[in-house]
């Protein structure tokens, strides 16, 4: 997007525009995670990164799916939201002396990954629902239920056994 | 926080980072925010941008109370999480042309300010509690409840009003 030209006209074209963002970001998170498992210790934190990770290919495999059902080019554009979060993370983990304090960490900038994507997301299905695109909403949706499920699931493992362990 | 010093070694040490953090953030939103609403043409738009300005000086005042509670210098340290996100609000601002699809775009901007905030502040209040430090937990938490009932709130506009005429 350019900063002298205003591409954006339509709601249709600020979907499309968004599903971009999104794609990037699911493409980043891609990049990311490995990482973050290798540097959680936690095996319970291990595995819930894992699984996301799993998860995240198939998020990026629904964005396609998307993208062609509505006849749009599967690209993506930068998402300085996203590169800024996943920065930070790293930084903050680069930070952190104690192995069960990193865990702490770890799950927190997951958890601020796993928000963003949410508003995304949510934001993605209330548009595709206000352009008549209930088939995409609905592939968007079950992405969006998936973030959820693993937002709350970071938040238990925290409260259950990670920051009482880092504390 | 440097790259070659490991600057965080308790749970303690984070969760004062983490307060920095947001402090740097709620503060960024008070420069966004006057932006936000100069750009808003929906009354009802404008009308919640504003009093999340006024909210935001309340947050910025509770902030500077937990430091002091606490007894942790009260500081900002660089967030490239809100930065990115606040960037991208005012790229994608820039790009949109139609004024009624700017405050569909205006609305999800604010929406990721808000998740951000709802998991920095989510995350605060659970290690708050779980260093016994009930009373900070009580103030972060009013924070976090007002940062989710104003997300609700601009869903509600948005799928109610701002969506409809976009599209």
């Amino acid at each position: 997007m350019g900063l002298f030209s205003k591409d954006i006209r339509t709601l249709n074209d600020l979907f499309v525009h968004q599903l971009q963002d999104i794609y990037y970001t699911e493409n980043q998170i891609l990049k990311a995670l490995p990482k973050m498992i290798s540097k959680a210790t936690d095996s319970q934190v291990k595995d819930s990164f894992t699984r996301h990770l799993e998860e995240t290919k198939t998020h990026v495999s629904r964005l396609e799916q998307v993208f062609k059902m509505h006849n749009a080019e599967v690209k993506a554009i930068k998402c300085p939201a996203i590169e800024g979060i996943i920065a930070e993370a790293e930084e903050v983990a680069g930070d952190v002396e104690d192995k069960q304090v990193l865990d702490a960490a770890l799950i927190a900038s997951a958890q601020a990954v796993e928000h963003y994507e949410m508003t995304r997301y949510g934001t993605l299905v209330a548009w595709a629902k206000q352009l008549g695109r209930n088939d995409c909403a609905t592939i968007l949706q079950k992405t969006l239920d998936e973030e959820k499920a693993t937002d709350a699931k970071l938040t238990s493992i925290a409260e259950s056994k990670i920051n009482l362990r880092a504390a």
